[in-house]
């Protein structure tokens, strides 16, 4: 499974067979059941994570007494709570396992290092964050200028595989709209996908 | 204005001497009116812009016809369209002064050479990044779990100088409500700013 890790750091920067084994030697795996948390609030957020295998979520209770679901990571994601890992300040989160999952730890001591020993893992880090902010810049314009079953049929046409894969509630937690909203849109036939009004 | 610029990266990472000059050496001072440009749809994106006096603005023009802010930029804040900047695409942005403005130009070709001549810069980038993800997350969880008159009294309680430096319109359109409900809102006593429900 690290050498997963290592194939997608290599698409973004080339890394020396040194480098890889820094990064192999900076990291450890860790198995998490179904339900299990890597992250509770309150708790310090000690690594950054890479989905190895299985799916994750990043969540908190709103106000309101509900989960709302801020993230998910599947396969080659990284996943963490970068407020908490950079500050060292108490989380307002939740890190769960969807399903049994396989995850690479990146404890925040190590990856500090691994930074100072190979400096191409900033650049690395660099990319995926540009990649992670424009993401989800583009997907707070969604949330004011689509409608709620635009925002769904979008978001399955972009991810169809992982929409199989999770529970209806969590999907609705994370586009925002009621369990009952997601049942009657997938209840009609696919419609268009740009029905508005 | 330059040197706004140095002080700022030193506050992440620590530069040399040298290291200064070949930032100094790579960036150039723009010069922007009121309602300038710097970026308009369909041109390709070629610079990040660090703001050393003014306010810039990055909007798109949404299916209803309506300006839509997707991000401000102040002194000392980066701004761009790192989407289109990276892949080389045209951008569906504005990039737009709101004041008479001077901006730092690090054009596309000149930040790829200082990544590799300073690469401290990678390091630097990745934090600005980091900061600018985890805020986008937070707004996009705002926009989700805070009442509209909830919204605005947090903005202005985060930026309090901003918010009398730019038009109501421009305030509502970055918020996601209309003038007319931010004109009832300003018109009220400060109240209470977790009333709900």
């Amino acid at each position: 499974m690290v050498n997963d890790l290592i194939t997608h750091i290599n698409k973004f920067v080339r890394l020396t067979e040194a480098e890889s084994e820094e990064i192999i030697a900076a990291v450890k795996t860790v198995s998490v059941k179904k339900k299990g948390f890597l992250l509770q609030p309150g708790e310090t957020c000690r690594a950054n994570y890479f989905v190895g295998k299985g799916c994750m979520r990043l969540y908190f209770i709103n106000r309101n007494g509900q989960e709302q679901i801020t993230m998910f990571g599947i396969e080659n994601w990284w996943i963490t709570d970068y407020s908490s890992l950079e500050t060292g300040k108490p989380s307002s989160y939740y890190l769960q396992a969807i399903e049994d999952s396989e995850v690479i730890s990146l404890d925040k001591k190590a990856l500090d290092d691994l930074l100072v020993k190979v400096p191409k893992m900033e650049r690395y880090f660099r990319l995926i964050l540009q990649k992670a902010f424009t993401a989800t810049m583009r997907r707070l314009e969604y949330f004011r200028d689509q409608t709620d079953e635009e925002r769904y049929r979008h978001f399955v046409s972009l991810f169809p595989g992982f929409v199989q894969r999770i529970p209806q509630y969590m999907l609705a937690s994370y586009l925002g709209f009621t369990p009952q909203f997601l049942s009657k849109i997938r209840g009609k036939k696919s419609g268009s996908p740009h029905k508005s009004e």
